[in-house]
């Protein structure tokens, strides 16, 4: 029997990666989907790309101008929030007792997870592909309302009536997030575990130009605890004077 | 109190024309939102432009690759079919007692409305609209999975789940779908009422380069039965030998 196809969403962070090595682990043939939306972090597609390449994964770059509807400091010419201090205990308080409100940042960018996961739908009906993999992450997130199982499920239900292979009865397309309850530090250790190159991954929402992360924003500070309490190194070079004794504090 | 916003999904279609004449009749300030999808009859876009210029909407258009994915007649060098002869009775049947598996055309475009219904929801959200109209039918309809009243309702579940708005318990984002449960006359009776100029309108799959319709595909089958039906004549120009003598037979 020929091996299952997956569509696994790249974006070139540790999550994804760590997912796709997920989906490799489970034997899946690989199909990576990344999106060109006008991040201001584009040197996560190169990462994307490359690890794609790594595991000879069939790689699509999708290009969607989420930035013509504007509002997230993501793809607008807003600030990325500094300084926030992710804290563990209210997000694992909020994952146990239903969303909170006070805490979804202006890094939000609309909609963009029903984008994402309509596009592997629709690559997936084309593949014939059963599965997908999305690295989205409940506990140690940065509290988008689109990382939460409740939401996953719906889009599951949502995409069972979607398809023509669902309507027919023959499949369903099941979406994958094995990283959903996954802590930062769990995360990172099953990532090395599986022997996932972290030095490829970028996180930071406002890396230089040559992609040095910041260490200071949501994603950076959250990767950088990660890696601390799972008690290993993150590989990638931070700006001066932030990143592993930011994390480590 | 200001006037509320509504996004329309707007194909050029008479569906979708009629669509937004019923939003504007509601009294809602209108935004509307085309897709360049590769798709083989890109006049159509241009007819969107123009219903949008002729409401004063503010008018998108967001490119998205489908076609790098395949699959569809609509967007792939495959022949669209024609001649094939939608039977009202059968559909009508369809709806009652749930979709039948024979009869998803290759005009299918995977999780097309999906997508579509997903650009919507990021836009709404971004405006702070709280209504979204797409025309689609489930009743002389070709087909799709994505048209049914179940798949709606189920879209509406997760854009629930998804968007800020909706966790915040703000608000909620409406999909509004006036045409799902009529017949294409009672659509075109509609639009009459409210002045639709159908002659901006295009519906073929296959229309020639300069916009004729082809009168033998379905969706042209569906608009003439639709026409005839109301007693009223379509404004539209058809190639010879087709349109309004096949679709009075």
């Amino acid at each position: 029997m020929a091996a299952k196809k997956a569509i696994v969403l790249l974006s070139g962070g540790m999550d994804s990666a760590t997912c796709l090595a997920i989906a490799l682990h489970e034997g899946y043939v690989i199909y990576t989907l990344s999106f060109r939306y006008g991040q201001r972090h584009e040197v996560e597609l190169e990462c994307a790309r490359r690890l794609a390449d790594r595991c000879g994964a069939r790689h699509r770059v999708v290009d969607i101008d989420l930035r013509a509807f504007g509002g997230s400091a993501l793809t607008d010419d807003i600030e990325v929030p500094k300084e926030r201090v992710p804290d563990s205990e209210s997000l694992n308080n909020q994952i146990v007792e239903g969303f909170s409100n006070d805490d979804i940042p202006i890094t939000y960018v609309p909609a963009r997870n029903t984008i994402f996961l309509s596009f592997a739908l629709a690559w997936a009906e084309v593949l014939a592909a059963d599965d997908i993999f999305i690295g989205v992450n409940a506990l140690d997130y940065s509290g988008y309302p689109d990382c939460r199982p409740e939401y996953i499920d719906a889009f599951q239900k949502m995409a069972d009536l979607a398809t023509k292979a669902g309507v027919e009865g023959r499949r369903r397309i099941k979406i994958h997030t094995p990283l959903i309850k996954m802590t930062k530090a769990e995360i990172v250790t099953r990532g090395l575990e599986l022997r996932v190159d972290y030095s490829m991954t970028i996180s930071c929402y406002d890396p230089t130009p040559g992609g040095v992360a910041c260490g200071r924003c949501d994603a950076c500070r959250l990767r950088l605890k990660g890696f601390s309490e799972a008690g290993a190194q993150d590989p990638v070079p931070y700006q001066q004077g932030t990143g592993r004794d930011a994390g480590s504090t």
